[in-house]
């Protein structure tokens, strides 16, 4: 399929490991927190940074790109080929939240190499995903001897998707002519593990809403009035516990509109891959595993929706005691959504649902954040046969199994107003701990991202794909 | 049943009004929160200027009784009629917490009179209402140009009530001797209104208890985990939905045990109060009423137990999303209870209801706080028509009619301990604010407060009360 020597490849891969390592450290430093306000300039100086970066890699083209919220990067680099085709690469340059007493063991944002791993917020998600692409690209051409790409190549990388993307779908529109391209690279993703390399088919979808209840003006004397008027905790937990049945099923009429059973063989292939659920729980930090009933732990997080609080909290949390009945209560509900299901239509049910279960003497807001939708790779596709026979050889040979991933990315927007498939490229590892403290990467494992991108564009090029 | 004369008392406390306000504003400056290890010499601060202000008041003994936590203070004014009976009055010194960023328009611990109200924390709650004591007495022994007071009178001011006096118990068994007593009149509750002076004849009792729940090790990904193990935000959440049934009674097997049914006479008497259920709950700043099914309002808050979360926490509260599943979650939760119930037995009884429904894969630690009993005096006893009489004179002859009062204090364990009835004299009202933003106290209430005192221990040695 391709000439390239894989030799040449790891040689020049080689030779400038040092001087990538320490490009990446300088762009981890810069706190790109999009979700909090005070890193606004941050992430601003993060964009510019990687802009600065594509031009010294040789990209011809690499622009700062606003949005009404944190700006993206587009970079694109022709082929010179009129009948090549052209692949846009899908990353974000923005983090999650991050701070030392959290429980990290090092400054989240001071990269820090202890063992074959890097350890900063954003070393895995994905900073670190998306600066393998530029070793990768400059390997590509010194390891064929080309001036340009063998690909049309295109770079986006966004800077709110740890904010839920609410500005990226508006940019795609808007941008749909100089994005269009013939397969999406989404590079912000992961593998099985070091040991099993995998490509991903799929990523769940992500609604998510803030629902403020507001109950009494002010904290009451829980002694004078408790017991004789609604509480809004008790209104936030229990629609929170009413969100599931006994089966942990979502209880939200409609929830499951829409979503094909999942077939025998999509169940044999998850079944296939050396699932150790000791390890997993590990891997999760978990003590325990509880799910829908009828599937199992990698169905339940790759292929079934979900509905979890990442927060609840209302009244007296400091120390000792306090008898009151709040003043009022703030719950973070998320759900994650799989192939069939829509986004609008789950927030419309989850509107009706909360509506119905306030009381009176309760007053509520409920803001829904921007959405991101579910999708899914045919698995006989061309292009993604390219990625398993590029990450292959970067493999040593080794067997590709399939995955899909459980998060959310803005893919779908990709897949939708381009009408391109999207493929999946990412080498990070359960363990790396993305949205947790001591976030890192496995160094040797970025290396056959590097290597992996230096193969697929000429793989590509041969694929019929365009 | 009395000689003094009426004029006489409020002449004497005319002339002393202002220096009575500015000692006891002096006092309200010292911030001592019980519950904030930060203000623990505070309290004791406090304590010391009590008892330096009991001495000056003219108490031969007032001594600073120390705990394992908060110290108390003690005082003693013997009668010299050996005849006389002996009545021992209590109250506290410390208060809830309070900051400036919680809602107060002033300073919390700078008091500041604004018509007619003395704003600060621990105003009504209970330094104003242990303070009109000091007054009071002198009222008394000018008034009847005694130079000791007609009965031997002692005072028990704990620095505890706030945090669930966890030492109230032992020091009172400790000082039983000293604290003997025919009579202990309680000045920790309210009335009805400025209009419908009320006497006391009851608290609720108090259980609370702290839970936290750990799920996973860190906070993990709500995408790659979500959906397959368990959540302690949801954990917490479900426990709280559980508490309670769909007529708002409570679940937990036992909870109801040993109350007595609420007798047609008790629920005529709740029901001759002016009860006014829009400007009750203008008081309770609430916007609607909720509570167990087949009890009035004031039944729910006065004769029946409840189960309340005064706080809940669990995941991200800070501004934007943060998808994960938490690593833990928090709950406070109060019980109030009523005559025939047990704080050990519900202690139990909680116990086993959370063991039963944490599930796997999730720890916890269930902590409870010290317990208050709950206490209820006999309408017929001569000591609470003592405190009627002399209600009804500084309240110009007005009828004095009969409440209970939902909160809770450590006043059943001088009961226990001591063996002797328990009486109510407290002139806060409703609206006073106690444990919230904005607590006040109405300064014409807080005199009559004042005359009630200086009129009662006269009729108490009259009284058969020894």
């Amino acid at each position: 399929m391709s000439d390239t020597p894989d030799s040449a490849v790891r040689t020049y891969i080689q030779q400038h490991r040092a001087a990538f390592l320490d490009d990446l450290a300088e762009w981890l430093r810069i706190p790109s927190v999009s979700a909090q306000p005070e890193h606004e300039e941050d992430v601003r100086r993060s964009a510019d940074w990687l802009a600065a970066s594509l031009r010294e890699t040789g990209f011809p083209v690499a622009e700062v790109w606003s949005t009404p919220g944190a700006p993206a990067v587009f970079a694109e680099w022709p082929s010179g080929d009129p009948a090549a085709p052209t692949v846009l690469v899908y990353g974000h340059h923005d983090v999650q939240p991050a701070a030392r007493e959290d429980g990290w063991h090092t400054d989240p944002f001071e990269p820090t190499f202890v063992g074959g791993r890097l350890y900063a917020r954003g070393a895995a998600d994905d900073k670190g995903q998306v600066f393998f692409h530029t070793l990768g690209v400059r390997a590509h051409l010194a390891a064929t001897g080309r001036s340009a790409p063998a690909v049309n190549l295109k770079l986006l990388i966004e800077g709110e998707e740890e904010s839920g993307s609410p500005n990226f779908r508006d940019l795609v529109e808007a941008n749909a002519g100089r994005l269009a391209a013939d397969a999406v690279i989404v590079s912000d993703t992961g593998m099985w593990s070091e040991d099993t390399p995998t490509v991903c088919t799929g990523m769940r979808g992500l609604a998510d809403c803030e629902i403020e209840l507001y109950g009494p003006d002010q904290d009451i004397h829980s002694g004078s009035f408790g017991g004789a008027v609604p509480n809004p905790a008790t209104v936030a937990a229990r629609l929170v516990a009413g969100l599931h049945d006994e089966d942990e099923r979502v209880t939200i009429p409609g929830f499951y509109d829409g979503i094909p059973p999942l077939g025998d063989a999509e169940r044999a292939l998850i079944a296939e891959l050396p699932f150790d659920e000791a390890a997993w729980l590990s891997t999760a930090k978990s003590h325990g595993t509880l799910g829908e009933r009828g599937y199992s732990t990698l169905e339940r997080v790759w292929a079934r929706p979900t509905a979890e609080v990442n927060g609840i909290g209302g009244g007296y949390q400091g120390p000792g005691g306090k008898t009151i009945v709040p003043s009022s209560a703030v719950l973070k509900l998320s759900f994650r959504l799989v192939a069939g299901q829509d986004p609008d239509a789950i927030e419309v049910a989850v509107n009706q649902w909360i509506a119905e279960r306030v009381p009176a003497g309760i007053r509520y807001d409920l803001t829904f954040g921007a959405s991101t939708r579910p999708c899914l790779t045919p698995l006989d596709h061309p292009a993604l046969q390219s990625v398993v026979r590029s990450m292959s050889r970067a493999f040593d040979g080794a067997k590709i199994r399939f995955t899909r991933e459980g998060g959310s990315g803005p893919a779908a927007d990709l897949q939708d107003v381009l009408g391109t498939p999207v493929l999946f490229l990412g080498i990070s590892v359960p363990s790396d701990g993305w949205h947790a403290p001591n976030e890192k990467v496995e160094v040797d494992l970025l290396f056959k991202g590097v290597e992996t991108a230096a193969h697929l564009w000429e793989d590509l090029a041969a694929a019929a794909i365009g």
